[in-house]
């Protein structure tokens, strides 16, 4: 597969940060503002704790099933496409010629001036395929074993996240307290993700640690207000 | 920009699909699992529409939210990787040359192959700019409102899917009985998105029934269990 070791390499580590920034964003954040919300209307740590683990539970497998099988589709839609590109450009070469010179159209070039790609690309069926994958459909060759183990890092980072809000409740012996503990230290996870996360994405750093933080904040907030309406009418 | 109208309307459909899938996936999933968890562990069917209204608040918000912030994140890396471009185009225009031939190098095309497409883009700066953000670094092009189409997508998805494994509790008279309903509706719910987002994403639609189906139970049966080992005991 015509890609450099650099590529690829920046490929599989962005994956894997993709993967751990999902689990957790909504690991913090969801379980954060269960929690909070529950704790707007119930005044026992233990049915918080037991909803809290079971929000975990199926958070996390929700999540990393999805991200597995999310992947496992993506393979397979590559491979489909990839086995229909090798029978077009066998079957009707000429339609695919036009193709390949079609993409550099777009960018303003003449038909004469794409001729010797067209040309070249003709003599080499196997990198015309690949060529056709990533430029006429824009898609990238899946690496093996992706499903799997996105599947372990969603969960993974899921589970990580929703301890943080979740611990005080275990420890706490009224709800009020461990709110405050659970406000305190999912603020302080959500800062340090979101920076260490705007790091690795390309975001202002402060900037991400805010918006984590907002995003936490309101969801939070929200279930809160919410839980309270209904459960302390 | 240098896409045909075909390809931009794919693109357009198949995010807002992208979308609901994301947003409905986790609503119908998460919030049938944290009731039925609770309904292993509590009697009281005001607890589970308290935690579950405010869990679907939390991850409705959680999930928008962070859509939005994905969104937004992703037109100002484009936009910041299209300056860079830009300025490079200008200031190391050889550099430039040098990947824009080793782009097709890669797919076994000599340097000469690739000459006439190298000179002609040099004679376009903005095209080919288009042509690196693409080819280069395979970006595509934000749409613009995409952020918050995406948010209240996502947002607007959740709350529907949630609000399917819910609905029983608000109703039934004992926890037992509105967990009947609400594996009967669920499993409905689950088993015809699954079918429909086949259509959509190109897997058998029976299998992603059946698959997506699955998840649903899997979460589902470990929050059920993880709940009743806690709160049952």
């Amino acid at each position: 597969m015509p890609q450099t070791p650099h590529i690829e390499r920046h490929f599989t580590s962005s994956e894997i940060v993709r993967d751990i920034v999902i689990g957790m964003a909504d690991g913090l954040t969801v379980p954060f503002a269960l929690a909070a919300g529950l704790t707007g209307a119930i005044d026992q740590t233990a049915i918080i704790v037991t909803a809290g683990l079971a929000e975990i539970a199926a958070g996390s497998i929700a999540m990393g099933l999805g991200g597995y099988l999310a992947a496992k589709s993506d393979a397979e839609h590559y491979a489909k496409e990839r086995e229909r590109e090798k029978r077009e450009v066998q079957e009707i070469p000429h339609e695919e010629m036009r193709e390949v010179a079609e993409v550099f159209q777009a960018y303003g070039l003449t038909e004469e001036e794409t001729w010797p790609i067209v040309q070249a690309l003709k003599r080499q069926p196997r990198n015309w395929v690949d060529f056709m994958m990533r430029f006429e459909l824009g898609l990238e060759k899946p690496q093996p074993g992706r499903a799997l183990a996105s599947a372990l890092t969603i969960a993974g980072a899921y589970i990580a996240g929703g301890l943080v809000p979740l611990s005080p409740y275990f420890f706490a012996h009224n709800t009020a307290g461990a709110l405050l503990y659970s406000v305190a230290f999912t603020l302080a996870a959500l800062l340090i993700f979101g920076f260490v996360k705007g790091r690795f994405t390309g975001t202002r750093p402060v900037r991400s640690a805010l918006q984590t933080a907002l995003i936490g904040s309101v969801a939070a907030g929200a279930a809160f207000g919410i839980a309270r309406l209904i459960g302390g009418g």
